[in-house]
């Protein structure tokens, strides 16, 4: 048996509504609904159960969003047996990127069950928290496997089309010089080529710059490839 | 059943003495070795198989990676049922930080068993990699929970004294410092307080400036604690 969660038990009895949107998205009724319902609880939401204990998703989200790493790393190291590990890598992270969870929860329609005291609207990240500890949920009640089919048959698989996702290119560099000049700073990228001593062969390095403030560091095979990782580190900390 | 790895088929036979380690560490012996093997395959000595296709350890060290991940988020989910994610999160990176997986490698024996052309002294990382790399494959052969037992009991507990851990604080501050005087490049904290506006409540924001180079962004409840995060991205940027 699972032990308790501590701040499941401060949670109310949730209502019918919430129990038909949980069964829909999962595929069955879930007994212990009180794990399920703490899923959808925003940090922002915590005071409305008890003032000394916090009572949120955040340590579900902090499981949920390790559990879903693992899932897509697996699904994508299987699904892929030819491709190397910066694929994976890169692939994974288009995949779980923080806007994309946003959409799958709010197709999944998180937005009648989350309870939060901020608007979801202004605050997207919202529905991702929940929906990764909605995963940290299932995780707790159904065991790594079980969870594993639900989270890429029914979440992923059906709100995410791999096949397009490899397509498309998730254009960093653009991003980040958009936000230079939101946010009147100056963002540099610094390109130049050298030795890889770990494979001994040539690799191009970016270093972006954003003048007194943020900056990113990446590495790849072309130097275009090079500026979009660094721009998504930098995008990393910016929007982290 | 699961797949085969592409470049599995391409390993010699495994000798006796990589056998008889290998049994000591996962306490059995298994049957398919050569997933074993390949997870000390460092990437500087791919070519000693094919030239046309790298056959390495870093698909399955980005699968354990992720894995291990999860795994130790979990044990620490239960194990601190009081604690909230940020010590959560906190206490994983002490335990699966690089240092400490080179360190659990090299306890573990791995100095003879990882093929590698470079130097292991002088690139403890290959250590960490190659641990990594192992959890993955004892992920594949054996399955996600007597993976975590395996894992969990006999290599983290092993190696790693939580409690100890926990009395300790990583001083990522003095290492970034300890970094930009080696690196002869100016490494400068600015902290400043500010409101979070998802809790309301006031945190601490340090911004880590590296002259013309890297830079770290970090958030907390006091102004040592978001030094503390900003220099310990700064480090991700610059080690990762």
């Amino acid at each position: 048996m699972k032990k308790i969660i501590r701040s499941e038990k401060y949670l109310f009895t949730p209502d019918k509504n919430f129990t038909r949107q949980l069964k829909r998205i999962l595929g069955f009724l879930p007994r212990n609904f009180k794990l399920y319902q703490l899923a959808f609880v925003h940090k922002s939401a915590s005071h409305f159960f008890f003032n000394d204990i916090k009572v949120n998703n955040e340590r579900l989200e902090f499981l949920g969003d390790a559990i879903l790493d693992s899932m897509v790393a697996e699904y994508l190291f299987q699904k892929f047996p030819d491709k190397e590990e910066g694929f994976l890598t890169q692939t994974r992270s288009k995949i779980v990127n923080r806007d994309n969870l946003n959409h799958m929860a709010i197709k999944l329609g998180f937005g009648d069950m989350i309870i939060s005291k901020m608007s979801k609207d202004n605050h997207k990240s919202v529905y991702g928290d929940a929906l990764e500890a909605l995963i940290g949920a299932i995780y707790l009640d159904k065991g790594y496997d079980r969870a594993k089919k639900i989270v890429l048959e029914r979440i992923i698989q059906s709100y995410i089309n791999i096949n397009r996702l490899l397509e498309t290119e998730i254009d960093f560099k653009s991003r980040i010089i958009e936000w230079g000049q939101k946010n009147k700073k100056s963002v540099n990228f610094t390109s130049f080529e050298e030795m890889d001593e770990q494979t001994n062969s040539p690799v191009f390095v970016t270093h972006l710059i954003i003048v007194d403030d943020i900056v990113g560091r990446g590495s790849g095979n072309s130097k275009k490839e090079s500026e979009q990782n660094a721009a998504r580190q930098a995008l990393q900390i910016i929007e982290g």
